[in-house]
Order: C-alpha cells, then structure tokens, then sequence
C-alpha cells in the first residue's frame, strides 16, 4: 500500500503562499511588540515530560503529545519527553532557569507552535501557533496600558479598525457577585454561566445559574446589573459597578485600577478602544487582576485576550513573580485576514516581479548575468528574479510566467544583445517594449509601482 | 524534589540575544533566496511514522524521536507519529501531495527544526535548524549555476569573504574510480577512504584503501592524481580529469557538465569562489550529478554543501523528479559569526532605543504618551521605547538602562512638561541635555547614527 502524502491529522502544509501571510503577520506583531520594548525568546520544541504533566488539569494532560524513550527504554512503551503544549509553562521554566541573566522587568514575546492532541475540527488543528506577549516583574498598571498599545498597534497596522478591547477586573467580578448575594463557592459556576451570555442569551444565563444553586433573585440582580450597562459609557459602567459593590475591598481596589488603565490609556493608540466589560469573565482561572479580550465588529470569539496573573510565572522558582500578558490569536488573525482580503500586495504576491526568458542555449550565461543585474534592483528596490532554467520555447515560457503570476518576462535574444537592449514583456496588457539593459530594472520598477496605484 | 528548570538534554532555550542572531541569518538567506525566485515552505513537525521510517537508513530510523499513540492505543506503548527527521523527506512529500497545484519547477527554500535522537555532544544537538534550498523538475545546469550564485550571495551578505566552493560531480568521481582500475563494488569504500582525507592524509587513505581490499597500484594512483591536481586552476583540473577517463562515458558528461556550471557561473557572484575539487566525495549516497560543498579558511567541515538528486523526490510518487538542493549549515553559520564577531549592531543591539523614565506617580499618563511620540521615531526611522514600568528613583532607572545596554534615558518632570523639554540623557558619557520634546526622538536618531558610524 502507498503511504499516504497527506499531512498527519490535524497537522498543516504551509505552501509559499500561506508562509508569506504567516511570516507578514508575525513580522507585524514582532516589529511592534519589539517598538515596546519587548525581546523574542524561544524555547525547545520539546520538554521532560514531569515540566509539563499536571499543569494543564487532568483535560490538559491527556492532550500533551508523549515521546516515547529511546535506546534501551524504547521496549517498556514509556514516554520521557512531550510536545510543548503552551507558552506560558515554558516562558516560567526560563525565568526560572535564567533569573541572574535575565532583566528584572523581562518583556518577552514568543511566536511558537504548540501541540495539543484535540479532536481536529474545523479550524482547529494538533499543531497551532501561539503567540504570548508577558510582562514580568511589575505590579504597575503602566504595563497593562502599554500592553493594550501595543496590542491596539498591531491590529491597526494589520488593517483592523472596528474593534473594541473589552476590559474587566478578577476582582471586580469577585466583588460583583459577592454583593448580588452569590457565595464564593458558587462563583465559578456563575461565571462559567455569564461567559455563555453572548451564545445563549440573558434569560437562559439566569436559568442556568439557578440550576446551579444560585439564589434566583441573585442570578437576576447580577444578570440586570451587568447587561443594564451595554452601551454605557467607561465612567458611567464603573461609577455604576462601583456603588454596586460599595465598601467591599476587592472590588474597590479593582475599580481603582481599571480607572487607572483608562486613565493611562486614553492619550495612547488603545484609548479609542477599550471599553469597559463587567459580562467578560476569561475562561482560565489563573488571572488575578485585570483582564481583556479583543472583540471585532462582526465576528464571533476574540482575536486575542489576556490579563495580569501575578501567581503563576513563579511556579518552578517557588516565589510570586508578578505578570501580565497577551494571547494574540495568530491562526484566527490569519483566516479573518484571508476571508476579509487583507493583506497587502506586498504579501499576495509572485514568486517573482520579472521571468528572465531562456532560449538560447549558446546565450545561457547572458541570461543568468541578466537576471543578476536586475536582482540589483533600481532605486533602492531590489527585484525577486527567476530564470527559466530549460531552454524553451518562448511562448512556454510567456505561459509559465502568467501561470506563475509573474507580471514580467525579460527576453534577451541575439538582436536584443547587439542593440544593448532588452525585450520587456507586460503579460497584464501582453505588451512588449524595447528597453536599454541598463533601464530594465527601473522601468520594473516603475510599472510595478504604477500597477500598485 | 523540583522539577529541573534546564531545557530537556540537547536541547536548547534561545534567549533574546540568541533569537536575534538566529533571525538576522534566517532573514538573509530567506531574501537572498527569494530574490532567485525560490519560495518558503514550512511542514509539520510531525508526521505520520510510516512516512520516515525506512527513509533514513538503520542507523537513522533508531535516531527518529517517536510519538506515543493517545487515547486506546495509549496503553500499548506504540507510536504512530514522529518528529520530521530531515526537510528532504517533507519536501517529497509535499511534491507528491500537491504536485497539481505547484509550478513545474517547484523551488522552494525550507528554514525549520528536525529532531534527532542522537547523542548531544558540543555543538551537536537534538533540536537544530535545517536551512535547505531546492529546485525541482529541470536537469539544467542553470539551476546549480544559480543555486551557487545564491549560496555565494548569502555568505557575502553575511560578511564571509574568504569561502570556496567546492565543486565535483559524482559520476565524475565514478569515472575516475573506474579509470584507476578500482571495481564498483569497491566505489563506495574508495570514497569513504577519500573523504577522510583532510583529517588523516593521503598515505592514510592509500593505507585505508589497500585495507579495505583496493589494490595499492590503484589507490596510489587515484591519491595522486586527486591531490596533484592541489592549486591547479580549473581548466587545467578538468583537461588532466579528462585525459585521466578518457572517453568514459559519465565521465566525459560529468565534466562537459562542469565546465557548463563553470561557464554559466563565470559572470555571477559564485564565479571567483568556485574551484573543482575532484577529492570532495560527500557523504549522502543520493547524489547523481554535481556535488558541492562550502569551505571557509582556518575552519574545519563546511558551511553547507549539496549537489544534484534526480532519483530521491519522487519517491512518493512513483515517478523520477529531477532535482538539485544545497543546505546551508545554519547552525555552522551562527557558531562562527558569533565566534569571529560577524553581526551588524543592528543585530548585538540593546533591546531598546530609550528607556522613558517614571518617577512622578501623577504623570504616568504623559510619560506612556511621551514613549509613544518617541516610537514614532524621526527621519523615517522608529524607535524602540521602553517605559520603567514602576515609578522610581531615577538613579535606579539609569542603572536599569545601563544594566540593559539602552543608550539614552528620557526624563519628563513637572519642569520639563512646564518648558515643553525632555531631559536626555546619554549613558555612554553620562551627559544631559534639555531637548524640545517634538526633537527628542530626532536628537536620539541622529546621536545613534553617529554612535554607530
């Protein structure tokens, strides 16, 4: 039986055109995060399987990819290494391991795949980006304003304009629903009943909590409260949050500091966006403070979210380490750029702006030292140059060009050499022109540059 | 007992200095390539295991990392993935998979991580980059012609001036095999006995051959033939191999070969660095044409090498694809820049431009505000800014800076606001200077330009 070319099972081929698109993006979110200060770090794609086994809950572990040992340990079927499953667990790991190299303050991002043995869905795959921006070493809320900049920056240059950064406090949440009346043991499962709001609406949220043992008037006053403030302002939301929950200390000092990441927002490239959201309640438990999630005018989830944690980065080096950091969604960017055309024709491009032509065999190394002259380019633009590498017919070779998408062909045939010049081929319009050697790269240029405009 | 935190054996954490380096070589040799018209291609990590094993030799299919079946077939101990091993095997694959999508001649470059089971040793590890470039689907010598244009290309963009190609050709070494009365089935151990050469000296290698069953008169006149031909330029190389085969069929093809590539390179940026080399065997039986490998002076082993396969990429599909690749030593490259201090100051540069310091507590919005003007940069350049995240006495920020290499620290106080100034001040001389604050980010350009000429 042929063994199958497929890719495994929920695993990807990325072709040329897909690479570029990913390489675009996270091009674009390194040149901005690193604009903040933040420095790129990497990590193995492969840990000892005890630094990863029970940090992701029992779920979590059964979905590590195991490797199995080698040598002598290979019969017993056991498995002494796994596939890096997050960033987060890695990103402590180092600060563990480096913490005398490293700064006090580490802004780090990482742009890694991960692997989680998941049920392959639709856009849901066993081998995913991950691309986690953390600040560490700091309490102060100038890191979670920067990190919405920051944030706010990428999207704007990848072409993003209605979004809104939904932001809420752990605390707060706390404070909210222990002023509706709900006991600590059953906050969890209200907020795993609010954050489905969006899917299933208002009445069934406060249906669900009662099934849950929440008291019916305190699902209905939290309920009333929280979706009583859609569309308000950021200053009525928290004024009106803040008498909900009175003297209680928590919620005070929450509400205090979402006024201070507004506060410290509201001059930067953030400011516009975000928007005040007591219903955002983030799956993870691990948040200790505020917490955020990129909404997009007509597209269900987030392309991004994150919030302070200040209890978790420490785990292999015994000590509270504060942080705060953002989960850009990369893959789900990516397919909301492609079905929305995004990206610029810098990125949809040709393999190639010119086709050199090769057709005669006798003239092989004119036509390489042709394709080496306009790879230099003109006015600072240098050009992508592929050489027909058989000796062909021309009209083949025209063909393969408009295939390919290659907007020029450069024909230099026995005249063309003996005048200095250069047939250019426009497959768009099918046009051919006369051009001295010299001028060929700038005349590309140019005409690029136009069927750009 | 804790968990260790170091990175799991042969394997390692890249911190952001490391990642820099790493990226800055990734990013020539991507450019490069695509300026030849060649395209990126990424697969998975892991691939189905019945697609490596068997691909890799004995030896290899013992160093393949294997991946433990989840779910029921957890419990059996046995794998049905593995991590990619190699990008050739990927790459045929892919040809295979999607071959009515791809151009008929597919060229594509492939930067990613294999994993290997071997023993870690220095410089050896279990997680490295492969760097490989291949065209497929033309037998024409245009294609090595440009690959060794390329590669030439990449090491002069990296700052390696004095590097050689070497350029051989495996029928060639055949032909000379044969004329020297050595018997087929005795090639193989003759090459092998050859290409130790360097290390151990061509008496050895006579030694080693007549050992291995060469009768001497043979090895001796194979040893010095090859290493008389040492200095030789090119054409009197070629005109002594080919009186030595005479009309030997692979051979007299073999060199009329050559003397193409020779040709065809003659005029491009590969021309001066080519010299044929009729020791170099390389290793990898799969080679059936041209041969090549980069040596650099005072370094032993090779920067990269490759050569012509026309029987291995269509080994999924059934069919012959003609093919021709070259791999560049990544890994190789990195240790040797840094060692020999090879990269630009862009790249061993500190992770900011200037660090915005924080020193008045009610100010904190206007100094976020200031870092984000200084982004923005001057003269067409942008800034990396980072802002003291806590509010601090100045003289641990300015010890901060220092500590992280960052150049300037701005400093806006009450009095600074009132005057419409930003204090600057420079680290490497511990000067301060008052600057307007819409010229800071100017003033800084200009000072790093001048730092840097």
């Amino acid at each position: 039986m042929a063994v199958s070319t497929k890719p495994a099972r929920g695993m990807r081929d990325f072709l040329p055109a897909d690479v570029r698109r990913r390489q675009y993006v996270i091009g674009v979110v390194s040149s901005v995060f690193e604009g903040y200060g933040f420095e790129p770090l990497e990590t193995p794609s492969v840990e000892n399987i005890e630094t990863l086994t029970g940090k992701y809950g029992e779920e979590g572990d059964r979905l590590i990819f195991k490797i199995l040992k080698r040598g002598e340990g290979a019969s017993t079927g056991e498995a002494d290494l796994a596939l890096r499953y997050d960033l987060t667990v890695p990103m402590s790991r180092v600060v563990a391991e480096y913490r005398a190299a490293l700064p006090k303050f580490f802004k780090r991002f990482q742009i890694q795949p991960v692997w989680r043995a998941d049920r392959p869905q639709k856009g849901r795959f066993r081998e995913f980006y991950q691309c986690d921006v953390d600040a560490t070493g700091s309490t102060s809320m100038t890191v979670e304003a920067e990190q919405l900049a920051a944030a706010a920056d990428v999207l704007t240059r990848l072409g993003f304009t209605a979004f809104t950064i939904r932001l809420n406090h752990r605390q707060l949440l706390a404070a909210i629903l222990d002023a509706a009346g709900i006991g600590a043991d059953l906050h969890g499962t209200a907020l795993i009943a609010l954050d489905k709001a969006d899917k299933i609406g208002r009445d069934a949220v406060v249906t669900e909590m009662g099934e849950r043992g929440v008291a019916p008037d305190s699902a209905r006053a939290l309920v009333d409260l929280l979706f009583g403030l859609e569309g308000r302002d950021n200053t009525t939301t928290l004024d009106t949050l803040a008498a909900f929950v009175g003297a209680h200390e928590g919620g005070t000092r929450a509400i205090a500091q979402l006024r201070e990441i507004l506060a410290l927002t509201a001059g930067l490239s953030a400011g516009p966006f975000v928007r005040i959201d007591a219903t955002l309640a983030r799956g993870l438990g691990y948040y200790t403070g505020a917490i955020f999630e990129i909404a997009v005018a007509d597209l269900a989830g987030s392309l991004g979210g994150g919030g302070r944690y200040d209890d978790l980065v420490g785990m292999f080096l015994g000590q509270k380490v504060p942080a705060c950091g953002i989960s850009l969604g990369l893959e789900r960017i990516l397919v909301v750029m492609a079905e929305r055309g995004m990206f610029p024709a810098s990125v949809e491009r040709a393999p190639a702006a010119v086709l050199v032509a090769n057709f005669d065999g006798e003239a092989q190394a004119d036509t390489l030292a042709l394709a080496a002259e306009l790879r230099r380019g003109a006015d600072g633009t240098t050009l992508a140059v592929e050489v027909y590498p058989d000796v062909d017919k021309l009209g083949k070779q025209f063909k393969y060009a408009a295939e390919r998408g290659i907007p020029f062909v450069a024909v230099s045939g026995a005249q063309e050499r003996a005048s200095g010049q250069v047939t250019v081929k426009t497959l768009a319009d099918g046009s051919q022109m006369a051009v001295p050697r010299a001028d060929v790269a700038g005349h590309i240029v140019t005409r690029m540059g136009h069927s750009r405009g």
